[in-house]
């Protein structure tokens, strides 16, 4: 058991996590931090916390695991900024959805504090803060470890048994190869959802288009509701990637218009059917 | 009230109108008349049909309104083949997800028996099959007639009073902004909810791209379930409309792509929260 973890960043990912360490008894105290008091508040009332401050200085003190929960964009910055205010030996964690920039600027920033261990859960959704904030979120999902050549086997052990100790399936991989996954089934798909979702601005005939959105539109730009700085960040830490996974999309993409402006009939059909199949493997664990 | 009502092909939409018919007393029989044997039985056992037959001629006997339900590909053939069984003035309306050359194919091959009403009720799902019936599908759903000069006023009320005594609320306007419209809400995202599916094939150094898989990508790629022929058959139906609609989609991808190679977060953070507001828009009907 921990003595004292804290999270940074009590949003969906950090509340959650917060909330499901408590239920679990993983810590004697849950300490959060956060910008927002408002939400602060929410994430004390909902028992998410057991006490909760804007100040990092005090939300850092005497903590043996530090998770930084707050948007990409800022995990690199915080971890600048909580360094003189952790004790020696503590570990540094965070949940970030692009690993290899993120694991590399924080073991550059934390190198005199104690060992960095990068972590993404992969779950999650459109919706944001601690009112949203769910304890069994990571119950049955995948958390993904990347280990570097630098990680400490011991700290690798114990921010696999906090993911383990709340329900997640952990699975260790390079972070490059988290990085190249993650931009086929996370990023690229937003990026397709937000200029789905930007392609049906205006109106026809004084009929404006979005109104005639059906359940197929709402769940295929569903994500497209997600916060628009956390993925700008998100996308742009791992531009790369995500274009490559762009041009894969592209192709398939210009494959069945390819089909559809030939009017081929039996090809556009296989190639759903393909589609539906790789679709359905899926499925089994919705 | 309607005596007598034949729904040809009794599938998610087929079904669930012939249930919601039943359920609303607004005919005194309803027909169902299908190829699959096993699922006339399960509309029967569910309650959708008051009598089930796999023979047109014995379906559409004594009907005043037709309604076709089959995939679009098969609209204009089964015109054809029930016209010799159909008396004289039997309103013929289909729910086709594309109207201009459907309504016209029906119109030609109908025009010594009836009316012809086009309509499109915006509802359903990637699920198929009487088994996904719902007799509250249409409750509060749009439903589109696209009356043509040729269309009969009387044939109009009544194909608006089925559709409204379902629940539904019916809008008129002419076919073809009605295929320009669902080109862009729903021919066009299933198109790219397909290449995003196909896109996810594949592995990254030995691990299963589509295990990796979260909610966000479940959602993006749920309408890439939806049956392949279906589909293959509505895209080419409207191909003109989709792929002017993919033009658009393309262009919405390529700015978001240039602003990711340009490193330019304030311009990317900008532009997915402007489609985030367009898609926050239709939220409130979820």
């Amino acid at each position: 058991m921990l003595e004292r973890l804290t999270v940074v960043g009590v949003g969906l990912i950090g509340g959650s996590l917060a909330g499901a360490v408590r239920a679990a008894g993983l810590a004697r105290e849950v300490v959060g931090c956060g910008r927002g008091e408002e939400n602060l508040r929410v994430a004390l009332a909902r028992g998410l916390l057991d006490r909760a401050t804007r100040d990092p200085a005090a939300a850092v003190a005497g903590s043996e695991l530090i998770v930084l929960a707050a948007p990409l964009g800022a995990t690199a910055g915080l971890a600048e900024e909580l360094r003189p205010h952790a004790r020696a030996g503590t570990i540094l964690t965070d949940v970030g959805s692009v690993k290899a920039p993120v694991v590399a600027a924080l073991e550059t920033r934390w190198q005199q504090v104690g060992p960095v261990v990068g972590a993404h859960p992969i779950a999650g959704s459109e919706a944001a803060g601690a009112a949203a904030a769910r304890i069994d979120l990571f119950q049955g999902r995948r958390c993904i470890l990347t280990p570097t050549a630098a990680t400490d086997r011991v700290a690798l052990a114990r921010v696999r048994a906090l993911w383990e100790g709340v329900g997640a399936h952990v699975e260790e991989m390079p972070a490059s190869v988290h990085d190249v996954l993650l931009a086929r089934v996370s990023h690229l798909p937003h990026l397709v959802a937000y200029a789905l979702a930007a392609a049906g601005e205006g109106a026809v005939e004084g009929r404006r288009v979005l109104d005639y959105a059906g359940t197929g539109f709402r769940d295929a730009t569903r994500i497209a509701g997600s916060p628009a700085t956390l993925w700008s960040d998100i996308v742009l830490a791992n531009a790369g990637q995500v274009t490559s996974a762009l041009e894969g999309f592209r192709a398939a993409l210009d494959r069945l218009e390819r089909l559809l402006r030939a009017g081929d009939a039996a090809g556009l059909e296989a190639a759903f059917a393909g589609a539906r199949a790789l679709r359905r493997q899926i499925e089994g664990d919705e």
